[in-house]
């Protein structure tokens, strides 16, 4: 019986050590809304943003979470049709996000500085004029902003 | 008849795809107020900050938003007088940005730790005890912190 | 007498440059809460997260801040006992860190991907089941999220 009191112990223990939330908790009324940037062509910090919206869809649950991935400067290779990533998975990772729902963005003013046109892009991917005010209107509009 | 109001309805849903502004609007009363960190000596991300400050200025208007740069670690160099620059144009560009009233502040503890002195850096630029201390404080009052 | 005067002048003036703090004011009751990201294994960059948060301690007061370091992705290297780190004294001031109540917390996403188990963490690093959600429920809850 003590045995089975110690074991319920650190079980709660293991509980209790995870992230709590904060207020308001997330529900399917109320997401969790979070904003994300890519501003590197490196693969691996390219990997590392998508890493990252999946586990927090896992996390909440996509029912219960909005994302939205910023690319500009250089991370605009993360949304371009003909990018040469040695990692062949990368863009089918990055489609699959969107078929959850995951928003990608790109910053209008990277275009025209690498001179890219909207069609280079990956279909479903959004323009907008520039990348870094998309992630300060999202941020007063209360999204939350990280830089995985 | 009809072609016209295809082409409306292309322009209109072009309008909607850019970024909306959050509540409340930015104004010259109640104008955006951002802060981005340089905490680099290289010259691209130096320059890249530079540029999303010219872009966010050209984008909500220089009388409509507040831009504040905060230069530490290896990034108290962009504010030097004597920074050894490949590409020339870039203390140029900053000194450009300061004429539009973009703060420059520069970090005292990196200041003791490089040894350098007030008078080796660009005039104009601020010192404070702490750059990050500078980046916490304007969050909390209000700013938007952005790392470009 | 005039000089006297002068000399006042120049002190409040670089009293008054420093950064001002924002209301509320930091105090014992309501202190700053700071929640900084290491994601590298570069050890320049852990080496920079720690003194800023030593710095912001220095500036604050260790009683009128808190502290909590969220290591992930690369930057789980940092909590490990066996990190060979070139710098000796990097883990030194770590635990230095940890006696001033600073919280370690280590990602446990990350730990599956690099197969870690707990008992190779730091005495005192605690685990949990994604680091960025800890970045975000923090931020959600009032902490200052800043990417040293």
């Amino acid at each position: 019986m003590k045995k089975i009191w110690m074991i319920l112990l650190v079980a709660v223990s293991f509980l209790i050590s995870d992230t709590e939330f904060a207020d308001p908790k997330p529900s399917i009324e109320n997401p969790r809304q979070f904003v994300f940037p890519i501003t590197s062509d490196d693969e691996y910090e390219i990997s590392h943003v998508l890493s990252s919206a999946s586990n927090v869809m896992k996390f909440y649950g996509p029912e219960k979470c909005e994302v939205a991935i910023v690319c500009y400067s250089k991370g605009i290779k993360a949304v371009m049709k003909e990018a040469n990533f040695f990692d062949k998975t990368l863009q089918k990772r990055l489609k699959s996000l969107m078929t959850y729902d995951v928003e990608f963005i790109a910053c209008g003013n990277t275009m025209k500085t690498y001179n890219i046109d909207k069609k280079e892009l990956l279909d479903g991917v959004d323009v907008v004029t520039a990348g870094i005010v998309e992630l300060i209107e999202r941020q007063i509009g209360g999204w939350i902003y990280i830089r995985p």
